[in-house]
C-alpha cells in the first residue's frame, strides 16, 4: 500500500469482473438509474451487485447514521473525511474485490469522486489530500467507468427534497445550502473534464427512461 | 492542511496550555496514572482535561463502538486505522485544541503513537501511511510530552484481563494474542528511541505509587 500511489494507478479491469461507480448531485436520479441499469444488464446475462457508499457494509452502515444523523452536526470536516474513508476501504476489501475477482459486474452508488466533489470542492478540504486518502482507502482501485449525472443544483435539491417527504428538510446533507451545492456541481464538472477516458457524463433532467437508455449504451461499450 | 507536514511539525506549546499523552500497551496502568496525575496536578493550581481516545466526544464514542465491538471482527485493517484517525480528528478540533487556547493541561490516553504501535507495528499497515495520516489528521499538532509506560506485554495482558473481570475474554483487542502484543511494544520502544526529546519512558512494573511518583516527577519537569 502506498499512500501516493496516483488515483488512476491500478483500474479494475486487472480483475476479471467490472467495477462501475455512479456520481452525480443530490436528486440527480442516481438510484433509479442504477436499479434500472442494474436489471437491464441482469437481463443481457451480466452477474451484477449493486452497493452504496457510505453504507453497504455493516460497519459502513453504522458509519452512516454517525454522518448522516443531524445530531453530528457537530462533526469536524477532516473527520467526515476521514469516516468516509474508513466506510470506503471496508466496501473495498469486504466486497468489491471479491466481486470483481468472481467476474461480476458491480455498480456502485457513489465512490471516491463524491470525497473530492464534497468534501474537496464543497467544503474546501485539500484535494490533494483527499486524492491521497482515496488512493489510500481504496489501495489503488480505480473504476472501469463513472457514470456521471449533471443536473442543476437547484433542480436537484427540489427533487431531492420531495423525495425525503413530509417535512421537506432533508437529512444533514441536503440542508448544506445551494451555494454548497453549486461547487459540488462544479467539481464533479472539473473531475469530468480532468478524466473523459473514465468518466461517461449524462444530462439528468431528462424523464427517467431517456437518462436511462442514455447510460445503458454507454455502459454497454465499456462491457 | 498539508499531509506531507512532519509528526513533529507544530508543537502543542504554540497554544498556552500543554499538552500531555498517555501511551503503552495493555494493563500498563495508564488510566490509573492518569487520574493520580490529574488530582496532583490540580492540587498545584493546574486546570487540567482527561480525554481518551478514541472515545472523548460524541462521535467519538460511536466510533469507539465500532472499533471495539467484537461484532467489527471483519474490520477491515486499513477501516480500523481510518476510524481511529476520524476520532482523532473530532476530539483534536472539538475539545484539545480549545483546551490548549484556553491555557489547560489536557491529560490525553493514547493519541497517535498508539496508533503507530498497533496498526503499523502490530498490525504490519505502512509507517509511513500513519504517519501521514498521523498528521492529517492532527493538522499537525504534536504532544509536549508523551508519557509512555512500559510493562511486559505477558504480564500486561494478565492484569488487563483481572480488569475485565468475569470472562477474562477481554475486548476484541486485548484477544489479539501474545505476538500482536510484543510487536506493540517493539513499537512503543522504537517510538521512544526516536524520540528522547517528546517521550518520557517510565517502567510501569512497580506499584502504582511509584509509578505515579516518577511520573510527576517528570511532568512537572515539563510543565
Amino acid at each position: 500500500m502506498n499512500a501516493q500511489e496516483s488515483w488512476e494507478g491500478i483500474p479494475a479491469s486487472r480483475a476479471r469482473g467490472r467495477f462501475i461507480t455512479f456520481e452525480g448531485g443530490e436528486g440527480c436520479g442516481k438510484s433509479t438509474q442504477i436499479r434500472l441499469l442494474a436489471a437491464a444488464l441482469e437481463e443481457r446475462g451480466y452477474s451484477v451487485v449493486q452497493l452504496r457508499e457510505p453504507g453497504g457494509t455493516a460497519v459502513g452502515e453504522r458509519i452512516r447514521e454517525v454522518l448522516l444523523a443531524r445530531d453530528s452536526d457537530g462533526l469536524d470536516p477532516l473527520a467526515e473525511l476521514l469516516l468516509y474513508e474508513a466506510a470506503r476501504a471496508q466496501i473495498v476489501s469486504e466486497l468489491i474485490r471479491p466481486a470483481l475477482e468472481q467476474g461480476r459486474v458491480v455498480l456502485c452508488d457513489r465512490f471516491a469522486d463524491s470525497t473530492l466533489a464534497y468534501q474537496g470542492y464543497g467544503r474546501g478540504l485539500d484535494i490533494e489530500l483527499i486524492r491521497r486518502l482515496n488512493s489510500a482507502a481504496t489501495a489503488g482501485l480505480a473504476p472501469d467507468a463513472t457514470v456521471m449525472l449533471f443536473i442543476d443544483p437547484e433542480e436537484g435539491l427540489h427533487r431531492a427534497k420531495g423525495a425525503t417527504g413530509g417535512d421537506g428538510a432533508g437529512d444533514r446533507i441536503e440542508a448544506a445550502g445551494l451555494a454548497f451545492h453549486r461547487r459540488v456541481a462544479e467539481g464533479f464538472s472539473r473531475i469530468a473534464m480532468e478524466e473523459p477516458e473514465r468518466v461517461i457524463a449524462v444530462g439528468a433532467s431528462g424523464t427517467v427512461e431517456e437518462v436511462h437508455r442514455a447510460v445503458l449504451a454507454r455502459v454497454l461499450d465499456v462491457l
